[in-house]
């Protein structure tokens, strides 16, 4: 490591390449959060290579700790999404791959977000323990075929210091950062196959359908290099996906998915991922109508200290929102949808702030439904009636006349 | 200041446009210095509006005190070179501008550099202090008509933390932030009227015309924003300004300049400067022709402390470079002269670094003039017979045949 870090930064400034070792010099501990910012604000603004970004994403991966799953015995599967509202995914998915006989791990992260994150959704179970140490998150996934946890430091520490000073100098849109921060956490985690779920639409990290190819590009390339083979499903997020969003509400309508209801848009995206995971389709359909997806899934929440038949929190205040007119849903904008959820306090807006398990909000008329004068087009699970903004929820939705058929939830699947 | 910080990031990012209050809290101490680099770097690669320069110039003076010359009851002329090596114009140009009726108040820096700036080259007059408080600096500038000091802490303290941070974060090169870190300063310390001295070429800061254009364009349009109207000396230094490069050896060849001697080009620059600064050339020419300039280098020399008539510190070992062949010198270069210099003591590599006063070269034969082989092209004033390096010093010069007629020193005047 001949050169100084200010050399390193002027090459990327004139839009230069860095080599591994350079790039590891870069993030370590070593270089001040000031040279690190700077840095990140030259690769916003120049872009990375794609040989770069994957000596990038490895010397991420190896500024900590990484997960052994070799004690599962087999190849264990992953998933991961970019984030949207109403994301209930894991909670389902986990169970139909693990049912196939497929393990899966997943180690969270706790974001901010419209709705807390799938650490949060768990924790609604009563007893439910998200902090498994390392050995007994792999001693789970052998026994039970599951595990789901939050991360702990060791891993990718490199990822959460930029992360942080992203967070601070604007420098979160950058498709290489983007990427090989989710995937040097994927990489460390262990898994053999990962599923990336890459919301497209309003309520997404990614705005439009360009950038989330071009990031599900990057990812995969990505984790093509580490060895780890990755598909990309982009699906949509204009509207919530599925009908509740917030902690506990979620979890129900995840336990209702598997245990054969559940709305459309949520089944149809947990079987295609499930299926890519798996390989097979037909035993995911398979264990999803039997009911073993749902025992799995029990066995599960119980080998993480939770109980399963324990009523969930419930929310005071159950209050509808009219709908001003009758007609067929045009649109219910996921975006201010979240934000309403939010303001109920299913989320954070920052990191120190306590969710509120119970509240949230469930969509009762979903794109192209029907909905008639004054019936119920949402409902508020609220702390108090003061807390009910029937206005801001009524406002996130569209109504329109004559039948509409909204796109269905995965746009296409790449990788 | 509604708008956050890291929002102001992005907006500079995306290559928008800041407000003057907006720069202001985003060069305030309250800014963690991460943010700012991130902002510098997307200065560096977005640049900035001339509005937003001369506002980003502006919140600079307003971060410190500002020196006020209204005691001195006549408009103070200041001068201030880009830096260049064997540059001891101000030794010069002060005296012949005071000598004029014009009053001189110029403070420095120290920098790093292949010789010591202005206050080191001074500092090696026996008893000079450089060290004014700001009373004692205006009083001195209306009795005696010149006062060059080091610039205080109080001075444009946002200029100092943002030049310590570009120095590490590859931020240096932009037209804008060099543009205000050098004018904040001269706006800050109170002169009514202002000429730079900006060297193009292999041992300057700017090594091509355009860009140094560009940079005096940006300099006089700031200057015309802050009411301190602003000229630019573009002039070459692709070799060294005059013959002596060093500190003591510097201030003896600005003596003998003043006393009707000189190199050509050290006195066509100064003589040039100081017409500028008058705006009489007749007069300079006169005062330097009479003597009165040099009088009243003395006079300054004394207010400050110090004894014009003391012998100036001389070092050990003086020792001629041989040419390798006679013939008529087509290029001494700066850069590398400079660099031989500095190994000899007369610089600084590092900012603790302490300059010794008495080291340096002599150039004997500069561009244009005939050498015989094996006559002086240098004298080196060295330390210690081990710290001559007479080949790299050899290595410096380019020899030709038949006649050539170096460029004048003076490329262009603008504003």
């Amino acid at each position: 490591m001949s050169a100084r870090v200010v050399d390193l930064i002027a090459r990327k400034r004139d839009g230069g390449e860095l080599s591994a070792d350079e790039l590891t010099a870069m993030i370590s501990p070593d270089t001040p959060d000031y040279q690190l910012a700077a840095f990140l604000m030259a690769v916003v603004l120049r872009g990375m290579s794609g040989r770069e970004t994957a000596d990038l994403m490895a010397a991420m991966v190896a500024s900590g700790e990484r997960l052994d799953m070799s004690p599962v015995g087999r190849p264990v599967a992953d998933k991961h999404s970019t984030g949207g509202v109403g994301d209930k995914t894991t909670l389902v998915v986990a169970p139909l791959v693990a049912a196939c006989g497929v393990p899966v791990a997943k180690l969270s992260g706790r974001g901010l977000g419209h709705t807390g994150g799938t650490l949060d959704k768990l924790e609604s179970i009563p007893g439910f323990r998200v902090d498994l140490e390392p050995e007994s998150l792999v001693e789970q996934v052998r026994e039970v075929g599951i595990a789901v946890a939050g991360q702990t430091a060791d891993l990718v520490p490199a990822d959460r210091r930029m992360y942080a000073l992203r967070d601070v100098t604007a420098t979160v849109q950058s498709i290489p950062l983007i990427a090989t921060s989710i995937m040097s956490k994927k990489v460390a985690s262990g898994a053999s196959r990962l599923v990336l779920d890459v919301k497209v639409g309003e309520g997404a990290f990614m705005p439009d359908l360009e950038s989330a190819r071009e990031l599900s590009t990057a990812m995969i390339a990505l984790g093509a290099a580490a060895g780890l083979p990755t598909t990309c499903m982009l699906t949509r997020m204009d509207e919530p996906l599925g009908r509740a969003v917030g902690n506990a509400i979620e979890v129900a309508e995840a336990v209702d998915t598997l245990r054969g209801g559940g709305p459309g848009d949520l089944v149809s995206l947990c079987v295609e991922a499930a299926a890519i995971m798996t390989g097979d389709r037909a035993s995911v359909e398979r264990v999803l109508a039997s009911g073993e997806a749902y025992e799995t899934y029990r066995r599960w929440i119980v080998a993480q200290g939770g109980d399963p038949d324990a009523p969930l929190p419930r929310a005071p205040v159950v209050q509808p929102v009219p709908a001003p007119r009758g007609g067929v849903v045009r649109a219910c904008h996921a975006l201010r949808l979240g934000e309403a959820a939010m303001r109920l306090g299913a989320g954070r807006a920052r990191k120190e702030d306590a969710v509120d398990h119970a509240v949230g909000i469930v969509v009762n008329a979903k794109a192209g439904e029907a909905v008639a004068a004054a019936a119920p087009l949402a409902t508020v699970h609220a702390r108090s009636p003061a807390d009910v903004d029937a206005a801001a929820i009524a406002a996130c939705f569209e109504i329109g006349d004559g039948p509409y058929e909204p796109p269905p939830v995965v746009i296409e699947v790449r990788g």
